[in-house]
């Protein structure tokens, strides 16, 4: 039970701080933070709570990474499920409360909110199939840092960091074309919330693609790695 | 003693180098360093300070969070109102030095400072209760990260970091929101210098909020946390 | 051959990641990445891939630093042709990756793509005397770190966030010179992908520079070198 | 001798590096990377330098910091003058090299390079009393900083990341000052190159105050500073 509340905390603390920090600080005039900074913040809900959570639950926030995991032989598949529903739910608790605090501001317009999406809703206009490969090939390349990073061969302790940067990165190159998910609880927090009827029927893409990328990332580490030291 | 000055000058850091970085620097015409340069300087006070001072007062730089680390079991009580008169005094010595340089500009005016604010002085027009709200969670989400970290599972000597990352990404989310306090050292150091007389009696909520979010940290983080190692 | 496959994904990584983010991003209309953004993903493809598959093959990415680390004696020099013959595949397949995701953005022209160039294809117009030489001094430093930070008495842990870093500054100092190479495999790979017949004929400088400085840095740290710990 | 030679190398690398972020890339047009990717470069000199350099020669690269560092008792006085010698013509070779890059781009102006200054020459119009007083506390921290983290109670290994960090969060709050100097190597390097006659009349400035601030650091640390592991 305490693994499942720090995994709705933490998926809490990345769609909040990610999502958030788009929808609050990205455009504000001048000053805002672009996608650099919206880059730097999903990184950074990752890295923190690697640090803070991770000795709890191993921190995933991701139905996508704990899938993953499981193909990579590092979850026990009983505890998948739970997992997933908890991620679920942390980041619709996330997206709510960045609601809340959003409508707090006069004249303000929800819009779009931090919603993924191809086509037309993707921020630059790419199609669905740059959009798919994007994320396949995005989540494929996270689960093989998460995988390799943690592995027992691995330096000791800058998981979380190199983990959570990989996360940074795959925002600096791929915001333009999905506003980045690689996270169907991220992506289903916001569509909740987006406004107009778009979000919702493009979900379907950020929970095939980054689940995808997710089982092939499994199956080749398992290939590559290295013996576990004892 | 030592410990007390130890915290004197961390807390004069993270005035002078957080708001100092926001009012010189921010704004800069052209090459200006915007809200992503001002939450990294924030960030790094603290890493720097983590990594300085932390093995002799254990770095908190804010009452905030000496108050959540009393619930949490990691500071003694009787250690509490001294560390708070130390970070305080420190704040206003930052504050100090930053107004003595920002005056050496001819044509200056100091408007603000670097105060929180909520309402008409939210900078981005966010009212009370956004204010209230994202101050609460955004210190309980710190005082998480740095209950978590410190933890004797957590991995060696990362805590700085994590934990002065984990203050950057909370100022991409939320300077639009209040300027982004966190902590009322830091708040009630600007509010002595800003021009006019709002930041004052707004002053309230950056104590209140922060303290209210660190309480609420320390008794989740109790619940969840696993035992320490010896 | 599991080596030559994490150099060849690695690779990928670093030409998707770090000229992806360029392609896609950098010049996204007010909020995009510019070259700090660009700067910070080159470095984070080596970050995380250090950690990664540092400890299946070592994380070379490049056929300069392949080089230098067999004059420097880490690397056995019968391994050093299918190394780079990975790291040139990985690259063309991050190239051919991103060429199809930016194809799917209706209306786009790929230019010169991210390649690198001097003279008139230099992002500021610098000559060829320039460039060579700023290939040449950013490719020595960047093998000096390389060799510096994974020598036995350097702090364990760390070395592969101070060899990403160490990329991260480089183009922080050079895209505008020659957009940056210090890697052979790198600009191989965006050359065959680029509009107009520049960017082969320059190719030459970005594998002789690069060459050239890993040859100095590999003599220069034999001699700087203390004695390896047993 | 290597240690002379590795301070040499290191410091050429500061300025080559930090300036040369600045000369090069700050002000490009639209994607440029202003106060923060300078601010970025600056530390990131010394975090590569840290891990490469730092078991050979303690990694200073700077008059300061070795005059900070034998008050402070880490550093042999005798040691001090041929390691300021060596910084300083280390310093005067990477801003060779980078003039002579710059020339390179036709139509170029040198102007005043990366020079320090104040008043009239202060990039924001500071004054001389403001520019004073902010280089002696710049120093000042970095000497608290670069003498805590490196203190045996510190974590090992994260030194050379927080010491380079600090560097950068100076950086963010100081160049609209004076440029940020701490570093009187640093400050000769571009005086001599700038163009103007008006760079190397204000270099006592950045002799005096950095010195100033290390001195204090070195005595206040003295008498924080813990007892060191044995």
């Amino acid at each position: 039970m305490k693994k499942l509340i720090a995994e709705f905390i933490g998926t809490f603390w990345l769609v909040l701080g990610g999502c958030g920090s788009a929808v609050l600080a990205a455009a504000y005039p001048e000053l805002g933070i672009g996608f650099t900074g919206v880059a730097l913040a999903f990184g950074l809900t990752v890295v923190t709570m690697a640090y803070a959570i991770g000795h709890i639950s191993g921190c995933h926030l991701n139905p996508a990474v704990s899938i993953g995991l499981v193909l990579g032989g590092r979850l026990n598949k009983k505890d998948l499920l739970p997992y997933i529903i908890a991620q679920i739910l942390g980041g619709i608790a996330g997206a709510g409360i960045l609601y809340i605090i959003v409508s707090g501001k006069p004249g303000i317009e929800i819009g779009g909110f931090a919603a993924n999406g191809y086509g037309e809703h993707s921020p630059g206009g790419y199609n669905m199939v740059s959009a798919f490969i994007t994320e396949v090939v995005m989540t494929f390349m996270f689960l093989m840092i998460i995988l390799g990073a943690t592995h027992s061969k691995a330096p000791k302790g800058m998981a979380g960091l190199a983990i959570g940067l990989g996360l940074t990165l795959i925002h600096l190159i791929s915001i333009p074309v999905t506003n980045t998910s690689v996270n169907p609880a991220r992506s289903t927090s916001q569509a909740l919330f987006a406004e107009g009827s778009w979000a919702i029927p493009q979900l379907w893409l950020f929970w095939l693609a980054p689940i995808l990328g997710a089982i092939i990332a499994g199956v080749v580490y398992k290939y590559l790695s290295p013996e576990q030291n004892n």
